[in-house]
């Protein structure tokens, strides 16, 4: 650390980006992202647009807005666009939690949150998850806090009923509700309809995971016009072109052929329960997912030994250090010849250590 | 505004970008863009990524950082890479300025500077350019406080000279000063070297301008390691795939072709100077600008009638509605053609005024 650096971030714990390996020799199932690449008019559009990048690109995204929200059913008043939902999340942090208003969320979800506490320096308190790993609803009725729950969660896989949302926004009327969907389209119900009844809830997105998309970073928030302009605020004070021209035409390319992503997702789904049955014909213990990836541990491999045992054998997989989650391993989902070869390695390893 | 927004931003005044029209109907002098398309090697570069866009970008920049370094003649370690030239510094601002350590910088200057400050709650102090809107060295000399200095300056194109730069770093050990160089490619002289040299300078830089990338979003620091490895900490507590992987490659096929990027460098001063000397013919008062803008004012039309002339004309240049630069515009340089038009149009609008 240099001398220079501010002593308010001197504590700062930055993200952990799962492994990225250079090489491209192993079967990535370590972040989450979708098997399949996006779809070839994609291509065809990010290179028609290579002409143009001499010219910032349109920072209210009109264009892109308006499919968005045909595609999920409100209007383009209603949705900002970031880069990657980690920034509308960023966002919505800073406008609307403070030293008042607080964060809570659950102690085992989506580790950029505490990140993002810090980072704003806003108090925050993590709820511990029942021993099941689902959430308590009760623990967030009424709280006069700013929520943050990612639905369906990572990295338990669990998706939260729409009624056990709705309880929580009505409950909490003078706090905004932050429902992170990154993972809503495998399976889960989106709270999107929900902005329309409520001015507390902002539901977030991205286009990493079902969308094809990780890669360009694209995500968006909805909810009442009020909280979007709030949040354009915030944006047009950090990077009003958080969004670049690149990135824009591609994620308009995607939802021009949204069939073509929402079938991957139904691939992802059956890969998901094929995964999930074989895993648990080897004695895992797997949680019933709603995502993209599967929480599982087996009682005669420790967690750590699993995930390093695979990546010898060539196989990424995310192991947490974390207390309650060490035994488990978080498993994305691949394409069926992946996640054969997954079974297959477990396999291996078993054999390996006679178990 | 919500009821939910927090107190704290409650007075934060966002960065108003120049207007970007979706007709396209207008010759563009507004932005600072560059006239010049990419290369045609950025669309096949592109293209070619999109199938691996599922995947998320690499967010230690490594390829993309080793050329940036080969270009600028520094070790990929000095470097950091970023969301456009702003990211850099809002993350410098929040790394080397807080109520201790507050911020100096000139009155005119990139309209950022202070909606950064704003954000990150950090005290500041502008400090008046003189009546020739040059920089008093002297002003800068020995404040102990965290400087951020536009290097040529924006909007005036006014150049500092290096040893300016070296005195203000070297009496002010104990505080980061950060050299932003959005326009450096278009006459003046980078303070890259001296990085090698001082521990507590930052020179920042952009895809933007010189390098026809503005809708890609592409920006860098150059700094000693221990300041680099502090912007990181930022960087991954913020948004660790700031650059996404259609960004990294555009970037990586413009330092392929250096010289193209150069070559129309050369032919924007050569279109500055030449309508620098149209405008003086006018009557019009030309500051040096060793960017790809001039700054200019007549006495014989205020700046904001030009600007609203030109505008019902097809042309856009920027018009700041500021105290002490009133009577000006900046004007961007586009190629040749669109500077003659700019030229034609202004003498049409003196001869409609009859002045």
């Amino acid at each position: 650390m240099s001398k220079f650096f501010t002593e308010k971030y001197s504590s700062l714990e930055p993200y952990a980006p799962g492994e990225q390996p250079k090489d491209l020799q192993y079967i990535k199932l370590n972040t989450n992202e979708s098997p399949f690449s996006p779809a070839e008019s994609v291509a065809k559009a990010i290179e028609k647009e290579a002409k143009s990048l001499n010219l910032y690109s349109d920072p209210e995204c009109v264009t892109l807005r308006e499919k968005v929200a045909k595609v999920l059913g409100v209007k383009s008043e209603n949705i900002i666009m970031t880069n990657g939902s980690d920034e509308v999340i960023n966002f919505a942090f800073m406008a609307f939690a403070d030293e008042k208003n607080t964060l809570i969320f659950p102690d085992i979800t989506y580790g950029f949150y505490p990140v993002f506490a810090g980072l704003n320096r806003i108090p925050y308190q993590e709820i511990p998850l029942k021993d099941d790993f689902s959430i308590d609803v009760n623990d967030y009725i009424g709280v006069n806090k700013t929520i943050v729950i990612a639905n369906p969660n990572a990295p338990t896989g669990l998706f939260l009923p729409l009624e056990d949302i709705e309880k929580i926004v009505l409950s909490n009327k003078d706090n905004v509700v932050i429902i992170d969907e990154a993972y809503i389209d495998f399976g889960g119900e989106s709270a999107v309809k929900l902005t329309e009844k409520y001015d507390n809830l902002l539901v977030t997105g991205t286009f990493s995971k079902s969308r094809s998309l990780a890669g360009a970073r694209l995500g968006f928030g909805v909810a009442n016009e009020k909280i979007i302009n709030n949040l354009n605020t915030i944006k047009y004070s950090t990077n009003p072109y958080n969004v670049n021209r690149l990135t824009a035409v591609a994620g308009e390319a995607v939802l021009d052929e949204n069939d073509y992503y929402m079938n991957n997702c139904k691939k992802i789904i059956e890969n998901r329960e094929f995964t999930k049955c074989k895993l648990q014909e080897l004695g895992f213990e797997v949680l019933n997912s709603s995502a993209n990836f599967l929480f599982a541990k087996c009682d005669k491999i420790d967690g750590k030994t699993l995930y390093l045992k695979l990546k010898e054998k060539g196989v990424l997989i995310r192991h947490f250090d974390k207390e309650r989650i060490n035994d488990y391993n978080r498993i994305t989902i691949g394409t069926k010849e992946q996640m054969e070869i997954l079974i297959q390695k477990i396999k291996e390893i078993f054999k390996e250590k006679q178990l």
